[in-house]
Parts: C-alpha cells; structure tokens; sequence
C-alpha cells in the first residue's frame, strides 16, 4: 500500500510465459518418501486418459503458475509442464477450472510465508476443478466429480494431484468461481468466529478489510447468527456495498480513526475482533475488546508494502509485533487467538467439519461467495496486484480457460474505469504517487470491466 | 506449599477474638461519592428491625473478619460492628450464614490481589444468607429470601449490604453450605469452559487442582457434554474422589511429570487446558495445547508459598510470567485466554446469565458443590491454612454459626485423622519438614470430622 513499487517493475506475467519443459514434475503435496506407486495411476485412469503410458507422458502437457524467485508481481511465471502426474494411493487429479488467490500468495511471492517450499514452486491453496482420476484406495471421489480443493501450496495450475481428503463436492448450482472462491476465506471465517470466537446473538464484530475476501465471508456468517452487530472497515468506496452484505458500520479507516469510530457507537468495545493486519493494529484491538472479548488475529498483512519484500515495513511490523503477558489476560478478562488455515493442514477432519457446514449454509442461501474479478492465468500479476492494492471487493479468482488471441493482443486487464476514478479521489490525499501509475495503467489496458457491484454471481459457468 | 511457614506464627485467629467497636461501618461495596440515603434505610426496614433508628444504632451488633494487615493467617481477625448498615437504593442486606473461601482470598491476605482495598478491610467474595432489609427500587428480592451472594469483597461478616443485582435466589433443596460453595467456583468454570473455551462433545481437557473448588465445578461441568475425556492433576490421595466426580485420567503431579502422562494418553495434547498456577506451568500448557487448542489461565497460585509473602516465589512466577507473541499464536494456531471473575464485577449481566445456566444444572443435578470441611468465623486461620496447604477436596466454607463454648475451649478442628495420615505419606518426600508442624497441630486438635468421600451433602441445614 505504500507507494514504492518501481514503475520499471510493472511488467506483466503475460509478458514472461515461458514454454519450457518443467524439470521436474510440480506436486501439490509436499514431496514424500515413498516411491510413486506408477501401477496405481494406470489400474486408476480414466477412459479418457487410458491411452499407452508412453505416449501419454509425451503428449500430456499443462500449464502451470511457477514462482521462480521473491520478489515481485512478474515472479509468477506461467509455464508448461509435460507428462502427467502419477497418482499415489488416496489422490486424486482433478483439472483445474479456477483458482483463489489469498493473501497468504501475496506473502509468499515476497518471501514472508513459510509454507510455501522454496522456488521454484506452483503457489495456491485453493482451486476448483473436475475428478479426472482416482488413486488406489479413493472410495469417496469419482472420475467426473466436481470438487473444491484445499491445500496448502501448488493449486495453481491446470491439473494438480492431491489427496482425496482435501477435496470437497460441489453442490449443485454453485459455479467453479465460487467454488474457488469458497474455501480459504469462509473456513478461516468460520473457524475463527465459531471456533475461538464463540459468536453468539447480540454481540459485537469488528471485521478489518470487509471487503475483503475474509472480511465478506465473516460478514456473512455473522449474519447467521441473531442480532450481531458487524463493524467493517473498508475504503469509502466500498461502504455501500459492504453495508448491503450485512456491514451494520462502516467505516472509512482512510480518513479517520477506526479506534474513535468504534468507541463512539460502542463505547464499551467488540465481543470479537478479526484481525489480519498485524503490528500496531493488534495493540488497538487488545484495546478495544470488551470484558470476556476475544481477539482473533490472522495475518501480518501489514507488512505488505509494495511489490518486493519492504525490509522498513516488515521491522515496523516486527518491532510492533503484539506480546501479551498472562496477567495483563487475567486481569482484562480476555482472549488473545491466533489462526491461519495454512498452518492447519494437520487437522483434515476439523476442516472438514467447517466446511460441511459452511456448504450448508450454503445450501441454505445464507452464505454466497462474492467473486471480484476473474483473471486468466497469464494475467496473474494483474490479479495479485488489484488484491495487495486492495482494490478488489470480494476474491480475485484465476481462471484456467485458454486466453483468447485477440485478447492478448489488446493486453488485456480486468479494470473497472468508474470505480478507479472514484478511488482515485478517495486516496488522493495519502496515495498520491501511486495514483500516477495507475493512470499509466490504464492508458493501455482498460478493457473487459463489467459494473462488478450487483453480480456476485455472474460468473456461472 | 514450601515449607517455609515458620511453626511461631501458626497462632489462629480465634485467639485474635477482638470486641472492639469498629470505627466505620464495613461495607460490601467499595465507598460511593453520594450520602446514604438514610430514609430508604428506614422505610424498607422489616418488621424485625423495625425499631427506632437510635436504639438500634446502639443494639445491633454483628461479627465481621477484617484482614487488619498483609500477612500470615493471623491477620484475619474476628471484631464485633456496632452499628446496622444503612441501605442505598437498589441494596439489600443480607443475613450471613455461610461464606467461601477462595484463592484470591489467600493472595489478598499476602497482599497480593489488588481488587481488595487496603486493610484494615472485610474480605470474602462469596456468600449465603437470607434477606433481611431491601432498599428502595428492590423488585427482585424481599425479605425472607435465601441468597447466595457474589461481592468483590465483604462477606465474610455475619451482615453484609449489597446490590440486589448481586444476589442470587438459593433453589430449593440446597443448603447454604452449598448455595456459599457455589457462585465463584461455577461461575469461573462454567465461563472458562463455555465461553472461552468453547467446549465441545469428544474434546479434551485438563484441569490442574482437579480436587479444588474449581476444578470439581470443572469437571462436573465437563461432564455435561457428551465424550468429554477430563484429565485432571492432584495428589495420588485425591484420586479416588475425583475419579468418582468425574475425572477420566487422574495425574499425580507430585511424583511424575504431568505433561509427559498426558503425551501418553493424548500424543497431541489438549483441546482445553484451565491454568490456575501460572508461572512455567502456563509455558508447558501452551506446548501442550492442540491446534485449535485454548489455554485458560486464571490464576497464579504458584506464587503462593507459605503463610506469608514470599518474594522467591513471586519473583520466581514473575519471572517465568508467561508471554506470548501473536506470530506464535498465529502459526500454532492457539488461543490463550485469561479469566477472573474478581476483575469482572462490572459485568452483572453476564455472570447472571452464567448463573442461571448454573442453577438449571444444578435442578437437574447434573452439577452439585462438593463441600470439603465447614468451620467457625473464629477458625478462619485453620481454614485457609487447609485450603492453601492442598489439604482440601472441594470447598472450604466459614459458618457464622456462633461457636459453642466448649469447642473454643478445646481448639476444635475439622481435620480428617485417616485422611491426614494418608496425605502423610503421599507428601513425605518433598514436604518433610511441613509434616512435622502438622504432627504438631494435630496432638491438640483432632475433633469433630466427618467422613468428607461420600457427603458432599451432608451439610444441610
């Protein structure tokens, strides 16, 4: 949010599509032991893919998202791979439709997340997609299934093997966008407010971003539950549709001190605050919890400050790191939690508890992911970008259809004109600086922006 | 717990018996800026005390404790207040029968709770009694009501005034030793466990001092939940009584190294840990929580050894004072929470909801205090010497009972002859020199005890 990205490293991931032949197979799972079990992946392939092993390794290619290196947006880089992935027992391979992106990518591009193996790697934690094959030992999926996956890195890319465990059916009517859309964001949601949180009717939320992927899954799952109260902050120019999904205060946290805000409406402070900022923000929160309040704290994102890792941005963030002593809990009555799904791969059976009944929710109508924007793979730059800018209402979404030609040509973005302008003006007084690249920007590329504002989902396949 | 009570300073404070006329009133509520509305006094007074204000002034006399200075067990003396409260609007005044002993209480004498106000001073924060006089703007309470009480000092007298929003209707069938027994000890597990620690059917938990007042309510709370596997600590002599009450893996905690057994049975530990000892063993119980896993921290009794201040121990607790940065909390996915109801008078409202879920329990007899030994107002130094040398099972109550002659001329106690000697030899290693004093004691003092394993309720008045 910072100012600081070097305009000479604006260069697109589009620009950087390589076709080399990956050295290595990408594994969604982290690399194991045991030899792959390559009689298990030919008894389990399917019709389609029942073709000679020989040849089949020849002719089967797929692209795939590549971090080659820390630093900025054009790290990712799209690459295509050849042969196909051996299945082990209990995995399945599913072909990728869409994919999430989170802020947990957004660090890890920069070096500050360590789940993500070193580089070269295929990032992402969540996608969506089809059963194409089924390892040995795979009761619950089948060839043709459509899935929702979660896991904790290499998601990105147009085919991923992963264990059958880390997939979830899609209901029906739910599109492959809001498939991808689903898991990261409303099972940290959930978790954190149901889990830690205990949310019960009547309370008080403070959601930081609610705008934000997270922030609109909370949002939503607060409003499962009677009379909570929902404070969100977010840009001015995103109140109002935060407030149409369920936002009771918004606040601009831009212009003013979300601190005073809140104090004013509520004087005694939240039940639970979310928060994934980080640093000086936690210290607010402690602040600004009730007797028996619970703070939630989920990311560093505050350290995020332009393309490349920000040493100043990341002391600050250290330097104002939250520690809390024991007596300091005791003797204020509260509840000082810590959560990111990325640490929690552990724990399949907890997950899966959440998201059963999140898709019952779901079911129910009561939870709808709100998709942002969707990117193709060679636009993934853009897409990180528009997310760490925090320009995005809802998730970012990738998409594995094939770019069209002329599309390519025209270099193409997903920018919303109106809305750009519009916050143009909102950030003027701190964002000045940035505000010049961006109309750089869009002299080349405004293109393909539908009104983003009623039609979360539009993007049915 | 050390064994660094000097035997000269055992003297009890029945011998400190004081009939001096006390200078101020005592009152249960800390001092307010606005004069006592005498009138309300008047005008709710019941027909029992409904006598002229100056006679009575002069008649009415009660027994009060006043902690007369930081200290050893001395230093809670019984005095005689002349003088009958005047009541506030919204106060009621109480009729004394029984009172709790609590840990704060211990800390308090030593100077080492800060929510009770400089000595000379009545402590206790928990009693039962019935309902003498009601001010003026009383709804909810007339006289004739048995209550208990929960107060953030004042109770250990024969009558106290209070808020009438601190008082609690006693239900049918429970004695006042129970009714006495029950608001701290309840109220703190049940919002530990319920509200915190968010309990659910096939967690774990494990409760240190399972035998204390707490930990008994713990664990009978813990079993109100479906598959709830308690692990609790005590010394191997209380391991039969708190199997029977509940406990699923009673840990000796004075012959092996508790976090090792629970490894045994729960390889990856606890989903719920209440930490009333604070200092190294809060570090180990946040090694020992699950992912998920919440540590409730609720006191720092590791402090507390011996009859007086000692500046090792709470240097030593300070120093290994838990501390704990969010980046851990984050990664480990952990909640640390802290709890005491003495820092949460504030909130009425909540603790009222806690205790009408409690007293619902208690109707149904899923919950029911476990009394551990009653004593005089006179024998308070006896009491708390039991509570903070461990040697209790479940609550230690103070009755205003007048003491009959010939128990002051024998220096009566309730101690329990084949249980001390049971103790004995579970202690003999690592408390030699404490076992000498308690022979000691014991030559003057056998009297008057019950078999306490099987009784919880035999105390009915």
């Amino acid at each position: 949010m910072s100012g600081e990205d070097a305009p000479a490293e604006q260069q697109n991931a589009v620009d950087q599509k390589q076709e080399t032949k990956a050295a290595e197979e990408p594994k969604a799972e982290p690399p194991k032991t045991e030899p792959a079990p390559a009689a298990a992946a030919e008894a389990t392939a399917t019709p389609a893919a029942a073709t000679e092993k020989v040849p089949e390794e020849d002719t089967f290619t797929y692209r795939a998202l590549v971090l080659t290196g820390y630093g900025g947006y054009d790290k990712v880089k799209l690459q295509v791979k050849k042969g196909k992935p051996a299945l082990k027992a209990g995995e399945v391979l599913v072909r990728v439709k869409a994919c999430g992106l989170n802020f947990a990518d957004l660090m890890a591009r920069q070096g500050l997340y360590d789940r993500l193996p070193s580089p070269p790697v295929t990032p992402g934690m969540e996608c969506s997609g089809v059963v194409e094959a089924v390892g040995e030992e795979v009761t619950d999926r089948k060839v043709g299934d459509k899935v929702m996956v979660l896991n904790r890195f290499g998601l990105w890319q147009e085919v991923a093997v992963v264990p059958s465990t880390h997939t979830f059916l899609i209901p029906e009517g739910m599109s492959f966008e809001e498939a991808a859309a689903l898991p990261v964001n409303y099972i940290t949601a959930y978790m954190m407010l149901f889990d830690f949180g205990n949310l019960r009717p009547n309370q008080s939320v403070l959601i930081h971003a609610a705008a934000g992927g997270v922030g609109i899954a909370a949002t939503q799952l607060c409003k499962t539950v009677k009379d909570v109260t929902v404070f969100g902050t977010a840009s001015a120019s995103k109140h109002e549709t935060i407030s149409e999904g369920g936002v009771t205060h918004p606040i601009d946290y831009r212009t003013k001190d979300y601190v005073e805000e809140v104090r004013k409406i509520s004087p005694k402070g939240m039940d639970i605050i979310l928060d994934p900022l980080g640093g000086s923000d936690t210290h607010k929160a402690y602040n600004l919890l009730k007797p028996m309040g619970k703070l939630i704290t989920y990311g560093t994102s505050n350290m995020l400050a332009g393309q490349k890792k920000n040493l100043l941005a990341v002391a600050k963030n250290w330097y104002h790191q939250f520690s809390i002593h024991t007596l300091s809990l005791i003797q204020g009555n509260k509840s000082v939690c810590g959560f990111h799904l990325g640490y929690l791969d552990g724990e399949m059976e907890l997950i899966t508890q959440a998201m059963n009944t999140i898709l019952d929710l779901y079911k129910e109508g009561k939870v709808k992911p709100r998709i942002d924007s969707t990117w193709h793979l060679e636009q993934v730059g853009d897409a990180m970008r528009k997310m760490q800018e925090r320009n995005n209402i809802g998730k970012v979404i990738l998409n594995t259809e094939p770019m069209p030609e002329e599309e390519k040509k025209e270099e193409p973005k997903k920018e919303d004109k109106k809305k750009d302008d519009k916050k143009k003006d909102d950030k003027k007084k701190d964002d000045g600086k940035k505000e010049e690249k961006k109309d750089d920007k869009k002299k080349e590329e405004p293109k393909k922006e539908e009104e983003k504002k009623e039609e979360p989902n539009k993007e049915e396949k």
